[in-house]
């Protein structure tokens, strides 16, 4: 891990960092405390669908996370996400194709992604699950910056990164996953969550334009935890209430610190 | 309000009281911080079937709110519960009776309460609903007892009532409801839901042996609040976990003390 840059705001420390993977530098940020404990756990957070690693909502939860919690968190672009963009035009028709189906009437029939979306953003998936395994390696080569736990945070895309990443490794202790589905009778997602035995806390949104209720609420039937939760609350994809941060807050404070 | 007997336990104060409310005498408890603040919100606790208000469940939610908001809590025995039963036999049989349902194959046909205790039940609302008005009344004579605002908190039967009284009542202000369902088409519960627009946190459990998930979900849909929030769990009747408890009090610190 490389770091490109250090500096200080509202008493959070934030690392710009490079992390190499094999061929691909992959771009990241890490969050600590000023005085962090000498043992502290860390979440990694996996940002959405055309978001990138310092998305607002990304950068307000790891603030709070590391303010309130002592935690590190750290955050990667995905692929073809932030920094990692080899071609702007196409990202930006992607980013105002997904605005537009977050505009469409919740009711409508067409709920889901496209086809051809789902496959490009499939075929991507392996190859992030190994970067953060890699992260977590490096992170681990340094007792000051975590010592573990981890815990995961991603929604939508998140969890389509979450569920193999929570699946395979074992240093995660603990999830907040949602706004995602089993879209069909054989979407291997339900077959990952079922590998899954940590804590969720899983997220969905009742009026989500990305996919159906029935279908969300089958993701989380799906999980293999037995300790899990569903919060559902009103409204579209990207209408989380703001009070869903300080639950996931309370969350990890129960399972990374307890 | 006729105080009883009051007590010190555990850094909280616990009044015994009757309240007259016509000709019935209502025992009540009122839990206090032993130096409140001069004007702090209430929670009034709703217990369940064939609990009391000093079930272990209520005294525990009652302490919690007390030691870590600052609010007080009241809690009343239903009619025909606790102090009130009037016929131990039939309590007793009652309660051997919901014992069973609960250790019912959740997978059965059969889940729902019967329509017998359901219309037994039913006639007893009203007057409780009373009973819970008459108690803020008495409360808010007293500014050192509460100036409100007031939360509700009960599930299953602390729905039924919960609902139609804060459907009613507009000193409350926040509701944590659940373990109750849409029962079927012409359950009056649905529509006393749509008349409730303060904010809910709403608990259902996913293998519930009294209702299927979808009538629980249907009596959330039904809410008429803009700020609703489902928490589902897995597990059956009496398995809510215990982190709902601290779910619960962040919710009420969140509406009633903000």
């Amino acid at each position: 891990m490389d770091i490109v840059s250090e500096t200080v705001e509202k008493a959070v420390v934030e690392r710009r960092f490079d992390l190499k993977v094999g061929t691909e530098v992959v771009p990241g940020i890490h969050w600590l405390p000023e005085e962090p404990a000498p043992s502290h756990p860390t979440v990694l957070i996996g940002h959405g669908g055309t978001q990138h690693k310092r998305a607002p909502n990304v950068l307000a939860l790891a603030r709070a996370l590391v303010r309130h919690l002592g935690v590190g968190a750290v955050a990667l672009d995905a692929p073809e996400h932030g920094e990692r963009v080899s071609d702007p035009e196409a990202a930006s028709k992607a980013r105002r194709g997904l605005e537009q189906r977050l505009g469409a009437d919740s009711g409508s029939e067409r709920r889901g992604v496209s086809e051809s979306w789902r496959s490009v953003m499939a075929a991507r998936i392996p190859g992030h699950v190994r970067e953060w395994q890699a992260l977590i390696d490096d992170l681990q080569t340094m007792p000051a910056w975590s010592a573990g736990p981890f815990g995961y945070w991603g929604l939508s895309m998140g969890t389509s990164h979450g569920l193999p990443l929570v699946a395979r490794e074992p240093r995660i202790a603990a999830a907040v996953l949602g706004l995602n589905a089993v879209a069909s009778a054989d979407d291997p997602q339900a077959s990952l969550a079922a590998k899954i035995t940590v804590p969720v806390l899983f997220l969905l949104q009742s009026d989500d334009e990305l996919m159906t209720r029935d279908a969300g609420i089958a993701l989380w039937d799906a999980l293999g935890s037995g300790q899990k939760t569903l919060h559902l609350n009103p409204g579209g994809h990207i209408d989380v209430p703001r009070f869903e941060r300080e639950a996931a807050e309370q969350f990890f404070r129960r399972h990374l610190l307890a």
